[in-house]
């Protein structure tokens, strides 16, 4: 029996335009980037290359990505460095929605406890004008997703960057759930810091990149070395990068990302009236321009997720219930 | 011409046997191993397989092992953790020596200004006695290497953790230049932490793991996320955990390790002989029993090391100067 995998929202298979990429550096290209030997510059030269990949797919300068070993851990190393930031002028106060991944939350948790965090109406969606009234002039960041994890709903994220950059924070954007599924520019958005991860858009595992607007300094989270011009100590896993960048310089040929994105929105649309049929109330936002093209997330009042979830599995659909 | 690669100080290939069984976590099996579906629960398997792999090479029991994204970040998880740990104690001091990796040197410098770095005699080996004398009733972590990375001396750490715990200090070992090329027993070190990472014994580059000995509890350092009983956010990238196990166990089976270091050593004094003869210096503790076997660092008077570097390279011979 084929199974059908239904879990995106968590990770992705590896594209295999990826995986091809990656193989060389897996075996013959094993060098040091950091190192003068032609090892080393071999491995240079592919970093640097998928830089560019990962920059061009999201839209940012290939200097302002700074590859990391996951979303999780750039969330990490915005609200860290931020932090720090703050800490050097006194400003300690941060502004984030309900409704973030729990690597910000937590991440926020842990770097202060003067916290606003604003809700969202019933679609899952916060209202860029709230979030601008909670900054105060002691506000050092403002972290909002570009679209949620659970439920789809895009974020109105670039409105807020050009409120909260003008009252002096560092604007943080989410973008491990949207990269790949939704066209995302770091450039036009004007965030000072974006998140990405690689397994959600058909790279590896174990690779992620924070996106560093030019011109701003943050004190790095991993420390340890000089990699990443001094923004992320430890060696370079070059194959995850590798990979990273050619499974976004595949979804940016022949204009992939919106094919995929429509064949998803209507596989989406197709279960929604199934869903309709059997009594199921859908989460988030209905309109095709206001989620996620590929997250349908639902409930049936009176029903547990996890034995529908086992249930599925053992017919062959892979489903998650609950927190992403 | 063929090449000969002598800069495993740095990183090592990955061995064929690692790789091959990482390939089905790069196709097949890509679920996320924290979901109740097929593909979860297959990933899961794998992990803890890894886990018992890689604890069963170090000595340890595999709920010991934390794995995360590099060695470097499994120092940045120690002591970030010891330091958390000794805030709520109001003790900040730190005890470590001058020849630490900068992963070790930048996280306790971050961590706390009061810090005691004692030095090394000319071998680049550390006295016991005077780390031990060095700890205070205020003294929160004691981190010492097991064997240099940069001259390959090997250091008395195990007799620094006996004396240190006895005084309170959480003792951290790094074994990241060490393991694969020695043999190591954390259980047998006595120590409360131990960095390991993958790529320098063969295993992928983006794994390493923190050993955090049973009944100590420590705050995470990336956060975000229950994965690895709460002590480590962030999907696990199972591939690269798999091919650190395949690793190990590769090393462990028919006693690899010993034939491994015995044929290096040979190698390395064949290397020094050689030295001996242009005039060379060698640096770090020539006895076999006293260094890395694999590891040789030389100088010869009035020269730099950068010419002599790419001199070499453009010979088919590489090799680094520096710190590693």
């Amino acid at each position: 029996m084929s199974r059908a995998y239904l879990d995106h929202a968590s990770t992705s298979p590896l594209r295999p335009v990826a995986l091809e990429a990656m193989l060389p550096y897996l075996t013959d290209h094993h060098g040091d980037p950091g190192r003068l030997h032609a090892e080393g510059r071999a491995t240079r030269v592919a970093l640097e290359d998928a830089r560019e990949q990962v920059a061009a797919f999201v839209g940012a300068r290939p200097r302002e990505v700074v590859f990391g070993a996951s979303g999780t851990e750039a969330i990490n190393a915005a609200v860290w460095g931020a932090g720090a930031r703050g800490r050097s002028q006194g400003r300690t106060h941060v502004v984030t929605t309900a409704v973030e991944h729990s690597a910000v939350l937590d991440s926020v948790r842990r770097a202060t406890t003067d916290v606003t965090e604003v809700g969202v109406d019933s679609l899952g969606r916060f209202d860029a004008a709230e979030i601008c009234a909670a900054v105060r002039p002691d506000t050092v960041l403002v972290s909002v997703q570009l679209a949620n994890h659970e439920v789809g709903t895009l974020q109105p994220a670039a409105e807020v960057c050009a409120a909260a950059r003008v009252a002096g924070a560092i604007v943080h954007v989410d973008a491990c759930a949207a990269v790949g599924h939704v066209a995302v520019s770091f450039a036009d958005l004007g965030a000072d810091l974006m998140s990405i991860t690689g397994h959600k858009l058909g790279g590896p595992k174990g690779v992620g990149a924070l996106l560093v607007r030019r011109g701003l300094r943050l004190d790095p989270f991993v420390v340890g070395g000089a990699q990443e011009r001094l923004r992320r100590g430890g060696l370079e896993n070059v194959a995850a990068a590798v990979g990273f960048g050619a499974a976004c310089a595949s979804l940016a040929a022949d204009d992939r990302l919106s094919a995929e994105a429509r064949d998803a929105a209507a596989l989406v649309d197709r279960a929604a009236v199934v869903l309709a049929e059997v009594g199921g109330a859908r989460f988030g936002d209905p309109s095709p321009s206001g989620r996620l093209p590929h997250l349908l997330c639902f409930g049936v009042e009176g029903v547990e997720a996890e034995p529908i979830l086992l249930a599925r599995d053992q017919h062959g659909v892979a489903v998650h219930s609950g927190s992403a």
